[in-house]
């Protein structure tokens, strides 16, 4: 899988397939085949926000990013991003004043469903949020 | 709790103070505290897409209806939004070319957690998605 | 599929072809193949205790059947009982002093995976815990 | 929480509390709480087989130390083990012919909500399931 795994330009660009995600506003950092990880970046918008002018992220816009960022995991490793069977989100911290660095890393890429567990870091490096969710990789 | 409970206008209110929510455009339709229930609707939009012009629902808004209306069906009881603790979403069926109804049902109002179920249906009333979440009413 | 769906003669007997499932000494109630919906009944036993001699359930025991009562909900309506893909139960309320009934309904059964709700009640008809359970169809 | 943290045979003790815990024969292996991890281990037994004779673990008993090596991880921070609010299981792969190896690892033990990552290793040292549980800390 290693040599055919897409690089963060090649994610980035499929990324941009997705109208909803050109609206947030995600960046690809990194990806990594080999540790089966991608960190990803989002900055704050003023949408982003709870309640007007704290600065504090709502909890949609969270769980939106650890979708997508455990889809283009394994997307990285099987070259498309696959359909979402379930997400499951905690939410430890609040997020205020900060970018969400989100990294996804592939627990496991069977041949139906593919399991990948994601950590949501503020910028001083606490986890604000994490996710688990199933993808379909039938159709990879 | 019946007496005290937020009509869809109060609701609606709330619901706006999130910028976030705001930015979605989700409307209240009905509140109904004896079923400790309430319904919202949320249109489609070309930033809501999956891949441009297909008319799908992306996921990632798919799940933040789901948050907000949970919390939404337990500020209808308690007064006030709450913070998620967690989430999970199942998807169903792909959504296209339709507005979502979103249907959010409490299950359990306890001292600290509160449970609710969310059914997200097309305009065909096939349910779509559904959530589970859980909620922290220590702070109501 | 109302056809060929398992009575719960059936049912029961391709239950205890597991020994775990005879180990907890589970009986299959009804099956209803229209509303996709089996009902089973657990009783309370020494060892599924919590605390000794409070006779509160533990929860182990509890997210056993939910899997188990899904799994069989799937069967019923396509002949064979199928493999986990996850899990999730929310504990609402202690459950002392009481057998569960076990109410496992099937949300969603696609070509790849089965998406089962169950909710499990004490004998005053409470609901003291839900789970929500993903199978694999492919298999079946 | 360091200086407090229980011993191994501190939390084999208080796990013994549990007629449930008992009946299934789980063994502490060693409690870390600067890493706030916990591993356990637990044998296979006929009860616990899915089908008879094939060597093969049932999920019930999975989902069980999942739930219990999550409690037991508070319990060594916070002294006591706290009611389960949620549990979530996923299952990587089947499990046959082995002990199951239990790590569980606190990621937040915050005010009224604790969370804990649990992964279930055979002897091969192959993940087989992870877990992700909620726990109320507020009685602690």
């Amino acid at each position: 899988m290693t040599e055919t795994a897409l690089s963060p330009e090649q994610l980035q660009e499929r990324l941009l397939d997705s109208a909803y995600n050109e609206s947030l506003g995600l960046e690809v950092l990194t990806t990594d085949p080999k540790k089966q990880e991608v960190v990803m970046r989002l900055k704050m918008r003023p949408e982003f926000e709870r309640l007007r002018g704290t600065g504090q992220w709502h909890g949609g816009p969270i769980a939106a990013v650890i979708d997508i960022a455990g889809t283009y995991a394994l997307a990285m490793l099987l070259g498309n991003p696959l359909p979402t069977i379930n997400l499951r989100v905690d939410y430890l911290r609040p997020a205020a004043n900060t970018a969400l660095t989100v990294v996804a890393r592939v627990r496991r890429s069977g041949k139906t469903v593919g399991v990948v567990d994601v950590d949501v870091l503020n910028d001083a490096g606490n986890v604000v949020a994490i996710g688990r969710a199933n993808y379909s990789t039938i159709s990879s």
